[in-house]
């Protein structure tokens, strides 16, 4: 049975059922919790009653520092809605962890972006350090992976599509709400993972709802080509691409030969000028909900709840 | 005057002309060397007769892991290499840490990289934090870059353009040579940036030569602009973007056109096969050379010679 583990200020909890019982541990960081997981056993199977879980102000369940790697498209649904036809070259890139923030804490718009979108993706933490050459196999994957959390690839398309790279435009603060809960998974349960539903709302309108099957490269793959170049440690966190339903599509082929023959300045001028009647970028007092779990309710991440404000 | 700090296994050492003083420090990262720059000052001061620099085995002068940032398309020169007309939004990228490698190890070719290429950049060492919404004017540059070191940002081109984003093309082990000197700056210093020359050679071919005056965004401003959305903190590696000459040109306007027409993966293969005829890649057995200084010698940041072999 996976457990869920959540933070607070002052420290780390196990969550069962409404209330929540503290974890007797020294940790810090999530690469501590992770490695101190007889105090996580310890409190689940303790006699405290706990605290109710709604009288906690939580935060992520993944501390910062750490590396941020995410898979750029990796849902089929996504890779439509961006307009891919062909075979898509799986790629990563990073995110700064300063944009990792609480999952009910604010998503805050930078006053120079106009196009915010949300990117529900699963996260999954690592719980052993990943070597460059490793080749990790399916089932090799409880030895690498401690859990799972939900996060929101929150990004600026203004500023992701006219500079290319998207390191700045995912980025900011508050650009990738985290938790609530870290799901420390049990070796067996990594079986149900394709099982796992992804879902996504603004104001309760149902935009992104996909299971992991729509994926195209799955985390065990994902993590031996991350490792041709890249180490990771435990603590770091790989964001796993999102499905289809961002506010942000691809232009018709029509207009998009258009705008091949333009110049890139006046190309982005006429998209965006086209993004500007889609109602679906975020705005502030928009209230976005993302959960994931399994159909049978054994794998649950919880439920994200975080509303859009403007920068002061 | 500035001060060239070298590492090695054993620690620190001040340069003076051919040898080099022990820095009585405990600092092991960068960032520790930096706080503690009175025992650099001291063992630059010392009557320590010191060791043959020649004697020593250098190893990066910044610790890992640390976070390094770098500018795409930064020199006028290099956009026309890259076949920029328009004005370039300036944009940023991250590199693995686990890439940087010292100033005369060799650069590793993976078996899968066909296109290996040379970006000889400046490097800026953070001397203090940089929290988000910082301004850096010129005149405040000395209060959050200690110092400059030389930098190749080696890129696999084959990887960088047909996945888009540059993360993985510049992150493999040794794709960051770094190095040989920390070169600290005193505050008036840094007026003679611009003068600084940047070169870089292979087997002695001088491939790439500017001064900091080809720049498009300047330090002070880059600073500012990564600090719209991201922190850095002391021993952080900011790679300032590379000159005309790398290996990698664009393909002329009218063969750019019809590779628009084809699908992306037609496109790349006509675009390579195109390459395969270009002599400019790097080979094993090659040896890069880079330096930077200024023409009066008060800014040398020394030499980094680094051999080029292929993966076992």
């Amino acid at each position: 049975m996976s457990t869920n583990v959540l933070r607070t200020a002052d420290g780390w909890w196990v969550v069962r059922g409404h209330r929540a019982v503290p974890v007797d541990t020294e940790a810090a960081t999530t690469a501590e919790l992770i490695a101190d997981r007889a105090a996580v056993h310890e409190a689940a199977r303790s006699d405290d009653a706990g605290t109710p879980v709604a009288d906690l102000v939580v935060l992520s369940p993944v501390t910062t520092p750490c590396r941020v790697v995410a898979q750029m498209v990796n849902y089929r649904s996504h890779a439509r809605d961006s307009g891919f036809t062909g075979d898509i070259p799986p790629a990563f890139f990073r995110k700064a962890s300063g944009s990792v923030s609480g999952p009910a804490q604010a998503v805050v718009r930078p006053s120079h972006v106009k196009f915010l979108d949300y990117e529900i993706e699963l996260g999954l933490v690592m719980g052993a350090a990943l070597p460059v050459g490793t080749v990790v196999e399916e089932r090799d994957l409880p030895s690498y992976v401690a859990g799972l959390v939900i996060t929101n690839d929150v990004s600026a398309r203004d500023v992701q599509l006219t500079k290319t790279q998207f390191y700045e435009s995912k980025s900011y603060p508050t650009f990738t709400p985290t938790g609530p809960y870290l799901t420390l998974l049990e070796p067996e349960e990594f079986a149900h993972l394709l099982d796992l539903r992804v879902t996504l709302s603004v104001n309760g309108e149902l935009r992104q709802d996909r299971t992991l099957a729509d994926m195209i490269v799955r985390p065990a793959q994902a993590l031996t080509l991350l490792a041709r170049f890249q180490t990771l440690e435990p603590g770091d966190l790989l964001l796993t691409g999102t499905p289809g339903g961002t506010a942000l599509k691809a232009p018709p082929k029509a207009v998009e030969k258009i705008g091949s023959l333009l110049p890139p300045a006046a190309k982005w001028k006429v998209f965006f000028k086209s993004q500007a009647r889609n109602p679906h970028y975020l705005r502030t007092g928009d209230v976005i909900t993302a959960t994931i779990s399994t159909p049978d309710g054994r794998i649950d991440l919880g439920e994200q709840r975080t509303p859009v404000t403007d920068a002061k």
